[in-house]
């Protein structure tokens, strides 16, 4: 037999394990059963409920907002509010704010004023202040001078717009309490690219008309794109005039999670609403939203002024999620072959039933298992060993 | 033999398959046809073309946006534009917006006048007008009372800004038709932070003088970070002077999809445009794209005014993604396991080809597989059974 | 045997394969010893350090910034800043930007002026002028006439804001280099959607006069969410002074990667900083961050003149991310059935070291493997050549 001719006998003779049948319908039905639940498993949980089967691609979104809505306040010295006034930015993309409550001071120059009096500020003389001064957490930066702030009092001057914001007395009851009324339209285009899937969430079926006057509505109106401020802060479980007050963070939520091997047709955008700061009652710690903007003018001797806004009000951030799942060959082929695995373990289960449990297991282990006595190498005795003689 | 002994035994003593050989090339040839196979597809498509042997890692990326360019326009009664005139915000974000539209109202301040006359505005006395009513979708609140709008028509009065905006008549030819020549250089910096992998669209051999005059060009200047808005439009399959007209969104779409184990050196931008707003052609309800703002003066008398852009033009959204795999051993473990499975389910499908295809399966079976007679549990019978004699 | 007895043997006889207990402690170990190397390497790479029996899920979070100071510049025109001036946009998301050096250009109007002049502008007479060129990279749109620049040059005209931008000299050091005192307070709270987990990043344990008075510090404030923005600068490997002059982007990273096994408690936020732009030495094409925004004002005359400011500064982008792990079904399953294919693999290994490697390997191989002589097909001869005899 040369090389050659072993070589081939290596390779393409076969070799299969010698097997022994068991007419023993006990351990046959465990063998059967443990591969059904295995089977069971594999097609019921991985398949049917986690769809281990499908490649998968995550959402590329775009969105506009628009906000409809005007206010009219007559605690304010600015009483007429309409969408150019109150949307900051006004450009309507996924992120927008909505003013509710505000400290406006009005007329600020750059110029010298004394600071508010409180226990660091209050002064004698100007040795108590320090020139140059500039905490980042005060009103200004020191000049070292020591001013009147009212003929009781002297505090410290500094330079900054005078002036200066009075912000310990928010109004507890929002000014622009009507912005529950407003109204938002959402745009949102959406794309799987991976699958070349597009929709948007003004379904094909609503004209301009139907969308001129429809509102959203769970129950009736689940596909018009228009909400209501008042009912999307409701649907977060928050109160709309509570939170108008100090402002916040609000989620609308758009999930476009779809199956498009079976559902494609019925992908359709799921919204709900979430608050997504402060939602620990116990640490109200920084709580609300707010920053400060101004309004530039400038005076006839051209010097510059402003109206500087401490602006409180509600953010509201479209978030855009989903994930589209559609079958593909290589998480099937890595998630069946992961649980075929558990099929090979099946044997190993029936085996140690047979070995163990069943009354006649002499005898099986008897024809299934030889052992070779490496001291007794003759071929009688060995065969005597591998049948399991005494 | 002691308990000690026995599992000692039941460990190390090493309990192997018997196997038969059967020297048959064509079941030999079977068996090894559908390992290789499976090799091949493990290899070829696991590997090789879904990469399933790397770990990936998403980019991280930080974008800034440059526009240039001045428009003239004779049909509006403001003439000249440049960048911090058009552009909003001023930023240079991942998201910019060039103004290519608008409607505009000078001088309007916080007032009453009547409404434009439709159906649900023209009232004969005061009694057909509703005190505080405030539909988001109107102009203003009413006041109640009936005005005269002209000499002929009377119609319910608001409190706005006034004048109202007439925005029934968009210009059907854009007023900043020139912002297709404007230019837009896009720096856009990634790292991927799992490989600790650095790069910027501007590659290393870019220098100052080839920035300042280059302009993007697929096959001449693939790596000039300048655009010219025209064509990114066209691109896209859109004609910019159309979509100028009531704006739209753009995505401009850099990808930084790398295989860092062979081509890291390669890894540049691929850049590619697409319009992410309503690609629906026979669904054009809530076309385009615009947003009010106003810019806010102040008269001598300390009253303010504005003005009132609707604005149109076209977003760009600069949306960078990209995956970036190395080799990674879970990846490899995993893919490489599920894989390897099959190879396991090969030997099925030799024995079913052995014991049913062959000429000779009668013979293979009776060497291959051994029947256990328990009726006859005599250990000659047992040995004629186990070889399979009848 | 009736088609439905043979169904049920075929179904219910459980058919095993034979085995053959080898008696060597060599063998059995190196089988074991194999087993054992890959348990561990289940146990221990896999499930311990990748986690891979986990289910992931990826961050949702919500950012607000609030910054705090105040500027004093004697070089500038401008000579006091706060939040409202140099913040921008206002608002306070995960991006904001810091001023920290300007060109400003006061006062201009839209008009026409001469050009600056340099090689491709200084001109003799009209005809060097093109009427209506623009070029983007320009600075205005020629209206085809030679002006005196000065006494000495004349230069094309343009249509522009008037005058002109001098943007060749940017101030040296940063004009609001007391930027690097000013503090932001980030609040950051996240969510894990699929497991409920809701975290921010003031912990229960902070209370308000701690926030009023903390400042970040990695050993003794790791807490305090207010960062004082040289040392996130510094903590970025860069120089504030250096970064203020022509801008960059820098960005706060937050890490809320958490195992939610064992260490839900203990998921914290992780801070660190990165130059996000131009980290290439040797490349500063284009360097730093600027861009050009303007502030609009009316005179008595109604005419609109703006302050047109380079706005040159810091953009800081929060970047939030994290993967949080939690116990899964499908990833245990894929992962733990791809690795105990592994296992599979070990009595390959074994057997090849049983039947090369030991000194009795012709005995063992006698009896494990039996070679079929088909030319022989009697009983006898079978049974010779299974036990391997010559």
């Amino acid at each position: 037999m040369s090389g050659w001719q072993g070589c081939v006998q290596y390779l393409f003779y076969y070799e299969t394990p010698k097997t022994l049948v068991i007419p023993n319908i006990t351990v046959g039905f465990v063998f059967r059963f443990t591969q059904l639940l295995v089977v069971l498993y594999v097609l019921g949980y991985v398949c049917l409920v986690q769809k281990a089967y499908q490649e998968t691609d995550s959402v590329v979104s775009t969105v506009t907002t628009k906000v409809k809505g005007f206010a009219f306040t007559n605690a304010s010295s600015i009483k007429y509010w309409d969408v150019a006034d109150y949307v900051i930015p006004p450009q309507g993309g996924n992120s927008f704010f909505v003013l509710t409550n505000m400290i406006v001071t009005f007329r600020q120059t750059r110029s010298r004023c004394p600071l508010f009096p409180d226990h660091s500020t209050v002064c004698v003389d100007d040795c108590d202040c320090i020139e140059g001064l500039n905490d980042p957490r005060g009103s200004g930066i020191q000049t070292g001078l020591c001013e009147n702030f009212s003929t009781t009092v002297k505090t410290c001057e500094v330079i900054s717009w005078c002036p200066l914001e009075i912000d310990s007395h928010l109004p507890d009851h929002a000014l622009l309490d009507s912005a529950e009324n407003f109204t938002v339209l959402i745009k949102n285009s959406i794309t799987y690219p991976k699958f070349n899937f597009y929709r948007r969430n003004i379904a094909p079926h609503i004209n301009s008309s139907y969308l001129r006057s429809c509102e959203f509505n769970r129950s009736s109106d689940p596909d018009c794109p228009i909400f209501r401020l008042k009912n999307i802060v409701s649907e977060a479980g928050e109160d709309f005039q509570d939170m108008a007050v100090k402002g916040g963070i609000l989620g609308i939520i758009i999930d476009w999670s779809c199956d498009l091997d079976w559902w494609a047709r019925k992908c359709s955008p799921k919204y709900s609403f979430r608050r997504l700061d402060s939602r620990i009652p116990n640490n109200d710690v920084a709580p609300g939203y707010n920053f400060r903007f101004a309004k530039y003018y400038m005076d006839q001797g051209g010097e510059e002024f402003r109206t500087l806004f401490k602006a409180y009000g509600i953010r509201f951030d479209v978030i855009v999620f989903g994930t589209a799942g559609k079958f593909g060959v290589v998480p099937t082929v890595v998630n069946l072959g992961a649980a075929l695995t558990f099929l090979s373990l099946v044997p190993l289960v029936a085996d140690w039933f047979l070995l163990t449990c069943l009354r006649k297991k002499d005898l099986y282990s008897r024809h299934k298992v030889s052992y070779l006595r490496e001291d007794t190498d003759s071929e009688g005795e060995t065969m005597r060993t591998i049948f399991g003689t005494k």
